[in-house]
């Protein structure tokens, strides 16, 4: 195993050499997901071990990091707490995955699926704790409490705004709220936050400048808005074996998403009246949900609202890798902007 | 509303004088716990006030306050994290009432029984989000940030603890584990982390000597054990009406507490045969499982294991009350003891 120093070392030498495409501390980061962290022995290991078992992009550790180094900060000094914020969102995908009756999670069942309802509720708990158990372990690797003690107050903070937003997610479905405000509100609490505070604390436990701390969650904050429209879209653009986001999940929990509500506002009659069918319809088996799921893509596609999602989604990355233009030329702003354009045009 | 400033003024007067049986911290506390601190126009907003509308015996803010008193401290400066244990508490009790199907908290409907499961299991994680957000507004108290830090380390355990208590019980009796042993560790785990890491941080929060911290998580791990023996007495020894813990809701959540594994370790195989019939028998309605508790009440008091737990609950609060004596003497110091007094022999 390579130690936190040498990769450390690494990520300094690639910080020289802008050409480098994957940064040598993902290999770190990726051992310390799965660094055992409660004894094996315990009911919960095996479970968490499930969870994150298949990591997925790491984008928030990723962006906390490289927000770091953009900075001039060192990626072991912070990677305690990158790790953290890949705890955080795994927590909130569990939890998620119970609110949704989504039964499976990157290809394998869901942790409620294969360890019941009661135990991924605790699950999802206990990966919040461990998320600001990271955080003081900054400590050790030699960050400065002043900075850990700001970060807690950035990540607590976004941890609630993403609770806020699943329950304005909840009404939203619930009370069948069709305002474009109010769906980008959402997103920003439940994916925007993160992602801002993920890039802000890196920036703050690397000491950056107050500047650099605010240009960094301007363009977390702008490029988790792009990629949650974008993870909207997925269902009718991406590739369905990779993204396992069937649209069938956005319909059967009556998600209002941003095509849904560009077509329900561009389509005029016609198209609202298949949407309505589509969303409040009984569905009652699979072949129903599916010609459903055909019915509104065709809406969508018809009316516009797909492009149209996709170029607000493109004009959302587009701003916040310019925004990166307030920090010093650097390998790692270089990849944060790379991160902004792939948010985007992607298929999983 | 009287200030934090003012609150601290009257908390040092009483420290003066011993006497005063009620601190003047506590009003202060019930305000602070009910603070709006998400907009009012936000869904989660109702929901978290019905959670917190009827507070507790603030058992845990309560341990954080007095033990920063006992090492000198202002209730004043650390009034924040206290706040915040609660709130840690209040999300343990949301997901576990989710957990064990119990619909009534404190003579209220539950939050999943009155908003739904989905909206319980976010209000639960918005409230672990709110204790770290709570121990961060220590700053602002004066309170220096290594300690905020400390604290966090601390705090970050005790969740993690109090998670894997919650799994090791659902394991107990999913696996039908009659090991006193593991019943320990189980309450350990799920109460008296989280009542060791209130002193704790209470007391390095103030900046209390380490002896002292030490002496301080003695005594909350002890009386946290004494606190859940004596809660699972409470069914067998309690005032019905006050303690909102019937006996049914732990006959049919198959509950192996303390004096029903100490009756299958003393009474022999008649009373096993009783035990196992209501405890591994249908329940079907309420007919039968009001025959179920009597049946199993019956047992307990003939084999005398509700003696037995009321005695070892009682030597655990006793040991956790003497471990106070490396404390100087203060009125805080004798509230403590006056707390381990009254963890036992209580009907509510």
């Amino acid at each position: 195993m390579m130690s936190i120093k040498a990769a450390t070392a690494q990520v300094e030498a690639d910080y020289a050499h802008p050409s480098s495409a994957v940064p040598s501390y993902e290999h770190e980061l990726r051992l310390e997901l799965t660094r055992d962290r409660i004894p094996r022995s315990d009911p919960l290991h095996s479970v968490l071990e499930h969870a994150l078992n298949v990591p997925g992009k790491l984008t928030r550790p990723t962006l906390l990091i490289e927000s770091a180094l953009a900075v001039g900060g060192a990626a072991g000094d912070v990677l305690p707490a990158a790790v953290g914020t890949e705890f955080g969102h795994v927590a909130s995908l569990i939890h998620d995955d119970i609110i949704d009756h989504d039964d499976e999670r990157r290809g394998q069942p869901a942790v409620h699926a294969r360890y019941g309802v009661d135990t991924a509720i605790v699950a999802g708990d206990a990966l919040i704790f461990q998320l600001f158990r990271c955080l003081a372990e900054c400590r050790k690797a030699g960050v400065a409490d002043d900075r850990i003690v700001t970060a807690l107050e950035i990540l607590a903070d976004c941890g609630k705004d993403l609770c806020r937003g699943q329950q304005l997610e909840t009404e939203i479905g619930r009370r069948r709220l069709r305002s474009l405000h109010v769906y980008l509100e959402m997103i920003e609490l439940k994916t925007a936050a993160l992602f801002s505070g993920a890039c802000r604390s890196g920036a703050v436990l690397a000491g950056g400048r107050e500047e650099w701390v605010r240009a960094l969650g301007t363009y977390g904050s702008g490029l988790g808005i792009a990629f949650q429209i974008w993870d909207d879209l997925l269902p009718y653009v991406g590739d369905p074996a990779a993204t396992g986001k069937p649209a069938a999940s956005d319909l059967r929990n009556r998600r209002l998403t941003l095509p849904i509500l560009l077509a329900y506002r561009n389509g005029g009659l016609s198209a609202a009246e298949v949407l309505d069918a589509a969303l409040d319809g009984e569905i009652t088996d699979d072949i129903t949900l599916e010609a459903a799921v055909r019915a509104v893509e065709d809406v969508l596609r018809t009316t516009g609202a797909i492009d149209a999602s996709a170029d607000m989604a493109r004009g959302y990355a587009a701003t916040a890798k310019q925004v990166l233009e307030v920090l010093p030329p650097s390998a790692s702003r270089d990849r944060l902007a790379g991160l902004a354009d792939r948010a985007v045009d992607r298929v999983s």
